[in-house]
């Protein structure tokens, strides 16, 4: 299975996502071997990144992983849409404002992931976990919507399944904030999940009043 | 113009969309006059009353309104999807998890409100917004997405705009708030904007990181 | 009564607190005229600022009023602490980090002002309004302890009352905020109650969990 | 030493703080063995329960734990208020308003321990810290300040040292939280920097702008 983080990006001088896929590179999870690369946060190179990645490795299951300063928990994203507004600049010094991420794309993506007995196996192991509604507008939310459109639409692709996680920052980026070790055992716990779990997702309320 | 708010719901007392709904009821605003309607925040009614309104009244414009406990602005929601996840029950005591609003509908829809220039508007006004890129899981999402799906799909419906908006708590019910009067003063604000502005929306960048 | 604010800090180009005060300089409230003053937000001046002005126009109330990013509501503090520990410079370079305020004073004094019956009447004016029981370890918190200090060891000063009030950033400062308008409004009503209210302060819970 | 933690509180099942300190009980922690105390959360019984178990073990170091649901990171008590002010009844059905916590006792006592070396000590082992300036008005602050009072002001107990830590829910209570191994390796870390420190605490700034 193929996990992409990011590079540090922002002003910080970290990214927790690119270290904790980097702590799970060559792992073996329920039999899969786990391939990890790092993403540059920039609009204009990640998607087609991942998408060589994708073409490369041939993986059953391809999870992003992006950093959520602000976020408490782990976040397991529900949908992608198609739409970029970036409120900072990207590592390339771009900064799009109202692009779509495909041009006549739909609207949005679903995640493909049961995101709901991964939230279950998440919280059965004590850590913090949640749904989210958004992935923001930044370039997690455009690797998210580019993972989903590819396999939506490329010949051959339609049996992967895909989606996006988002981590909190570390301590030492500021609160609220997960240890490295919580974050990387929580990729491994739904992971795990994400390559065993049969059948329709759990029926668990995860959602959001607004 | 039809502007809708909800009744209250989920053991509060009172709905501030109702009440600033009500406020603007037949006020004339850039020329148009306001027919304001409170739906009730039930799964199995809201939308279809929503459509009776719409039916009756023929408006040029359709705005949502709905309360969102624990924001801190007025809400400009840019995103309608395609799913209900309901992490409390409605007032008729449904709680549909992880369906769709509208099956075999798309996985969603963006508002087609200029909301780049109803933003400039509020804060040219001094007051408290921002765009937001999920309504949520609850009624709130469901009727918006109910409106755009009908706008979208209804023979000779195709020139109507349609757009949610959320709205604070008032004082009395918790922190963050919106006083009442601020809270419709904003209203009549973007909906002088959405009701006079013309041409492409404003490239200002209002996204989320995350 | 003295009312005093203080000037922009921390890379703002505007402080909300210097702004409110200074639209109510001259006001007449409960039969009292209004002396509004800007106090610098340095740690080395600010306190002895304070002092002259009290000094000069005698009044019966002092109430100092400094901006709280972060906080979506009127915070009537309700202890000043004898500590002073800055995240962040002040607008004079200084970072001072765990000195007291006042050398052998006691570790905090209670604000004397009636704060439960002055949340009561700022809820009554729809407003968001909140006890709050720390003021910080800056300037804010500087000034407030060595008011009361002041006020408690000066000769002839005891019946004087005084109190500090923290207030939300502008809308265009970012969120949460609150208007200008609001803000003035708040402090208006507050300082009525402040100016009028007469016996022990009401028994309203207002406090906080931790 | 002697650690405190409470029961369950506010119409919840479990308290993380109590389970804390239980899994720490009889432990040998920098050569001192560790006692483990569960409080009840009621302003009643909890300071005297507090005051009987010093008079038992002797500690050379108290520290009281308390569950703060809605903080993000252990938080180090920095000062204790003599001010009860319940927005919710405690276990025994008693919501005291604007009273005391000692009749005439000093406003406030700082906490004696180092918490800026405790703070680096969490920081270096990668888990989310931070000094906070209010243990808030409920029966936390309570036990914390009767801890502080009685430390200060019975004969033979001035060489004792003592302070509070709040720790976030877990994962199952709600959003943010923390693992309860988390907590527990933190407590572990905290004791270890308070029993083994020695000299000035360091000049860390980790104070509050408001």
């Amino acid at each position: 299975m193929l996990l992409t983080g990011f590079d540090a990006f922002g002003g910080q001088a970290i990214n927790p996502s690119g270290m904790a896929v980097q702590a799970l590179h060559g792992r073996r999870i329920a039999g899969h071997r786990v391939v990890s690369a790092e993403l540059p946060t920039t609009f204009a190179d990640a998607p087609a990144r991942l998408v060589a990645l994708i073409t490369t490795h041939r993986p059953a299951l391809v999870i992003g992983v992006g950093q959520a300063g602000g976020r408490a928990a782990l976040s397991l994203e529900r949908v992608a849409i198609n739409l970029i507004d970036a409120r900072i600049a990207d590592n390339a010094r771009a900064q799009p404002v109202d692009e779509p991420v495909v041009r006549g794309g739909p609207a949005a993506y679903f995640s493909t992931l049961p995101l709901k007995a991964m939230l279950a196996g998440l919280q059965r192991d004590g850590l913090p976990a949640e749904v989210s509604q958004t992935a923001g507008t930044f370039v997690c939310n455009q690797v998210f919507y580019a993972l989903m459109h590819a396999l939506a639409t490329r010949r051959g692709w339609g049996r992967l399944r895909g989606g996006f996680i988002h981590v909190p920052w570390l301590p030492e980026q500021g609160t609220p904030s997960m240890p490295l070790a919580d974050i990387v055992r929580g990729l491994r716990a739904a992971l795990n999940v994400a390559l065993t779990y049969r059948g329709p997702d759990l029926a668990l309320p995860a959602g959001a009043i607004h």
